[in-house]
């Protein structure tokens, strides 16, 4: 696998940390997920909980290894010392210097591993006037200006109901630790690597960020409507809701084509976009007019063929039912062992040569504390005194 | 920098394929944006426009250079292979099937360059039933669920206002890059690495796709209220609203106590969180009570002090006024040649020895073509056959 032979010391917990390190487990990577005594990740009791496993848990900690150790100890701190001794990449999401309060500042990490990458996901930065506040993905929502660009116009601002912030901060981070990884192919050193919640969700502000830059007016939450072409967004078929995205005059020809109304590009109120723009409402309820008259089925079929981009407005079954989305390998179906198979979401990155797999599912707490530690010279002893309650 | 020395040609255009693109040059490879001789990339003209420079091209395309080719012609396909000769890297978010179709099928890249990454970045992935349909940010967003579950529970699917489609893809196809260089130099061999618009953002509906998985039941929409957990979301300030995120019980009283409302924890109404839950509605009455007597500033700065996540619902100007977005320099300003100073947003990923730093602005069309192939031996001549509209 890609990032075979490259070992993670994982010491995050709940949603963005955990997520970088499942891409770098999936693609190949030996992650060890240090948890604590008392329960380990908080997620092994969050999200849906099936016949007492968290389902939420299973999907984002496959291909991981659980050791078990207490930080708050100095036996706990010396194996983990000893684990970076070993390590490739570190992965912390505590707030910025806590890692240092707990020993680790960088002169003791150069110490221990001076080719370490040492990465942190954090809420805001490791440096400026909000290091110290507590985070959370719907605080980086607000304050990255997403929720102000979010939902209907005439509403309040809106959070993405997934927690885009944290996956977001995860994967930039993921992809730091791998360019990392490259330079010190080169460089033969390690070096730090972070990524913020905030920081994160505010480079995707894409054209809006560019609009405000240009202009000094930040930009209005415009909900479906496109902020500057019609028709485009939702349209209702006569048993549901039908995306259609004419982002450009060709598609827009087409689209009214399929359902017969070219004829109104020749009339002076929708002769072209600004004018289509200035009396979208009526154009909207023409075009729903005729949507209205047929189903979903045949509206994707027929504008798609025409070359428009379309697509159903789907809900989470329909998608994970969809033929596209199986043909994709975009559900897998995982054996926990005691639990039976847990279905979850498959790969997003596909290599052709060395692709993304599952190894093992998501580990049972402190699963593989014996295993590992073994591996690096602790005697059966001196494990069971590290992780006396694990099996 | 991370990713010096590392040679990726870009065929990609408008923004999930050149997101990924500027993501690698930012890291410092060497990317050469391939151009058609007609305008170039579409977004040299979209976005915000000032004095007649694209913002939103200038943000997405810094520290690439521009090389015209009309790749329907014999000569442009030639230098095509020549520089796919001496890349790392190829990308391109052409329909599955096109690149092949324009000559360069796996067996002639191979031919080229064995070693070579080749990149896709597409709509729905480049197998299945859907190949060939058309795709956009809208429709992936329609097509993944996230619309299913975005927006306000009484109104309709919502897209998010960010193409966080194109976005997520190129994203993911830059790990997805890094990932595979890091495998060739162990293996010395490239392989294929692909990302889709509707893969991606699948793979963000995080604890919502679990929910799905384990009980079949399609989540729903429930706008800003966090679905499980109450008090939570947006209240009103006397002059703005609070984003709060009280997460588990122990910031629920720091956050009631800050308010003067800790008294309520003992009523029978409000004494646990499915109570709370059950009369939300009287809950949020009087907290909004509470927050509607002071400033967002005064709330902010309390309530974080206690050690529970709050933030402002801040707008893209508040956003890069703020100094904490300063802080992490988020926000830069690039000199472009005959334009003055644009401003642009900084980078999400922050490396200690080999940051990101800005090399060069935005190309012009064709800003490098006499540069790049007479590095690979082509005289003027053959140059000015190829570009001959270009400085």
């Amino acid at each position: 696998m890609a990032l075979t032979g490259i070992r993670v010391v994982d010491l995050t917990r709940i949603l963005a940390g955990p997520f970088c390190t499942l891409l770098l487990a999936d693609m190949g990577a030996d992650v060890i997920k240090i948890e604590t005594p008392k329960g380990g990740d908080p997620v092994r009791v969050q999200g849906t909980i099936k016949d007492g496993l968290s389902w939420y848990f299973a999907q984002f900690n496959r291909n991981k290894k659980s050791v078990v150790l207490d930080l708050y100890s100095d036996e706990g701190k010396q194996a983990l010392a000893d684990l970076l001794r070993t390590a490739d990449v570190v992965v912390e999401n505590y707030r910025p210097g806590v890692f240092a309060k707990m020993g680790f500042d960088q002169a003791k990490l150069d110490e221990l591993n001076p080719n370490l990458i040492v990465t942190s996901v954090n809420g805001y930065g490791s440096t400026g006037p909000y290091v110290d506040r507590p985070s959370f993905d719907f605080i980086a929502q607000a304050m990255s200006g997403f929720m102000s660009v979010n939902g209907p116009p005439d509403g309040d601002p809106m959070r993405a109901a997934p927690p885009l912030s944290d996956l977001i901060a995860g994967l930039y981070a993921a992809f730091g630790v791998v360019s990392a990884l490259v330079g010190r192919g080169r460089t033969g050193r390690g070096q730090r690597v972070e990524s913020s919640l905030t920081g994160g969700l505010i480079s995707m502000m894409a054209y809006l960020s560019a609009q405000y830059f240009a202009t000094g007016e930040p930009p209005a939450r415009t909900g479906n409507n496109h902020p500057i072409v019609a028709p485009y967004g939702l349209f209702h078929a006569s048993d549901g809701m039908v995306a259609v995205a004419p982002s450009n005059n060709v598609f827009v020809e087409r689209f009214l084509g399929v359902l017969g109304l070219e004829y109104i590009l020749s009339e002076p109120d929708f002769s072209d976009n600004a004018k289509r723009m200035a009396n979208r409402d009526r154009l909207n309820a023409l075009v729903n007019e005729k949507t209205s008259e047929q189903t979903v089925d045949h509206w994707i079929d027929v504008i798609n063929k025409a070359g428009c981009p379309c697509g159903r407005v789907m809900d989470l079954g329909e998608v994970f039912t969809d033929p596209q989305v199986l043909a994709q390998e975009m559900v897998l179906e995982v054996e926990q062992p005691g639990y039976g198979p847990v279905r979850m979401t498959g790969f997003p990155v596909k290599l052709s040569d060395t692709p993304c797999r599952v190894r093992h599912p998501a580990p049972r707490l402190g699963e593989h504390t014996a295993e590992v530690m073994s591996e690096i010279g602790y005697d059966a002893d001196r494990v069971a005194r590290l992780a006396p309650a694990n099996d």
